[in-house]
């Protein structure tokens, strides 16, 4: 591949050019990877920053439909925007949450919004990687905001807020008046928490469940990165298209005052040293896994498992053939 | 260290050469650990195996109680009994949740009864591969049971099972009949489910939680590994001493029949696989925090911060220099 071509349409905001970009960070061929990295770091000189948003949901609070009215208002805005996917389940079924296009069909025929299918890899550290190189790439290819979705599962929103410069969790109506199933930890990283389905009769179940959040982002310790009133809780309707241009407002208040008291590139070099040391750990263990190596792990094993080796020796033994 | 000697020693069932021994295998330093990898593969040959019994109980369920009356039963009958610990706590304290032996007064008296507590560590592994050594010394200085002590949260639980040969669950009575905060995952994990506390004027609700238990591990999948009727729940009273023969008697049930269909050696041999395994990864993580490597990291780290490389290609530099 021609790393300078290539470069040159991604910052010309080619989108077949990104697209096929994408496909080779996706890839896990070391020479893929070499080209990928060199790609990376020659597009990292043009220095362009979209607003990174992740997006968070269980199935049935209306993601989809709200990525896709909150992504046709940008476009409408003026704005060029990107989709892509954190999918923990992808792995498993082979399948991805964004798939099937259709599920934003108005969004993805735009000329000015790019929505990419999760890959398909058998581990989240594999995907967090590749899907931060995609979004590293949808910057330089001029997008103004990057949408992050997932689904509300598992370790996937911590990755996803850790490669996000802000955190929306999306929530459907709850029936009581009970915090259904969010976990603090997740509470802790939102920035917004969006009540969906604010319309017909889910409406007034929609404010409730809205002022129970807001009381409950109260109750969490004041973080530096926030400002007066943040995090904050709304109700939205994706389907009535209410709400979405406070939403986003309260986005861009919220990211402007992070820009200007120096929050904003604070959280992105902190995120950019977290997964670089990721990427080393995962690099290494990957070795364990890998040619020789996998042939030495498993014969020691199996003299483990037979009782012939302790387990700390046969670790010992193991280290010192990886370069201990 | 003359490690024949000291094996010998250990052998023989000396208390003293056993807590010298624990206190190697404890120890970080590189030449203490070649010491104590080669004296387990000396005691090793010995074939000595206790009865590995794992427990798990959050503060205030009597978990102390509970292990001073058991182990009091134990060498009563006759038998020799080690209690270790993995305290996932003792890292942030400093302290240790046996680190007061008069938590277990008599026990503690008994010269058939030896008493570790958990040593400080600021990682749950390093806790774990120190744990897993103490248990086989223990094994080989002749005790028939090890328990294996430590606090319902967190992972330790799981850590605990995975160097177990029973795993048993020890809980309070609940107020309601909710089952209250026992993940389905430990629940998984446990052999035998004891409601401590049936006694006085919580007899009631003691023999209430142990029928919600016991109906709900009935709704938990059949595992290889158990005989009709397990897992099972059960009432004890650690205080009135009472419960605690039938409780054995079902630990031992278990263990015979598992030991008689191979179960026993099968569930060993998976676990040391494991063990080695894990050995072998964080002793690979290790080394990005050691000697010269903490320094590259370090330097790659603050220019990733910097924005003047990409984390995948610092992570790539990093693992070059980890002999890629």
């Amino acid at each position: 591949m021609d790393i300078e071509a290539v470069a040159d349409r991604i910052l010309d905001g080619d989108r077949r050019a990104l697209a096929r970009a994408i496909t080779l960070v996706e890839s896990g061929r070391e020479d893929h990877r070499a080209e990928a990295r060199a790609l990376l770091e020659r597009l990292k000189g043009a220095g362009r920053q979209a607003l990174r948003i992740g997006l968070s949901g269980t199935p049935g609070v209306g993601k989809s439909t709200f990525i896709e009215s909150f992504g046709l208002m940008l476009v409408k805005a003026g704005l060029r925007v990107a989709v892509l996917a954190v999918d923990p389940s992808s792995a498993r079924s082979g399948g991805s949450i964004l798939g099937d296009k259709t599920r934003m069909e108005f969004l993805s025929r735009e000329p000015a919004a790019f929505i990419r299918p999760s890959p398909s890899q058998t581990q989240l550290g594999g995907v967090a990687r590749r899907t931060r190189e995609a979004v590293a790439l949808c910057e330089a290819a001029g997008f103004d905001v990057v949408l992050i979705e997932t689904v509300g599962v598992g370790q996937s929103e911590t990755v996803v807020a850790e490669m996000s410069d802000l955190f929306v969790l999306l929530l459907a109506p709850a029936g009581g008046d009970e915090l259904q199933g969010v976990k603090r930890g997740i509470m802790e990283m939102a920035d917004l928490i969006l009540v969906n389905k604010a319309d017909g009769d889910l409406k007034s179940a929609a404010t409730r469940t809205c002022a129970d959040y807001a009381g409950a982002l109260r109750l969490l310790r004041k973080r530096a990165q926030d400002p007066e009133g943040y995090p904050k809780a709304m109700t939205v309707s994706a389907l009535e298209e209410h709400g979405l241009s406070v939403a986003w407002e309260a986005m861009c208040e919220l990211n402007d005052w992070r820009r200007a008291n120096g929050h904003f590139d604070g959280t992105r070099a902190r995120q950019a040293r977290h997964w670089f040391a990721e990427d080393v750990r995962q690099g290494l263990l990957a070795r364990l896994q890998t040619g020789e190596m996998r042939s030495v792990m498993d014969a020691l094993a199996a003299e483990v498992e037979a009782g012939q080796m302790t387990p700390s020796a046969a670790a010992a033994e193991a280290l010192e053939k990886l370069g201990g």
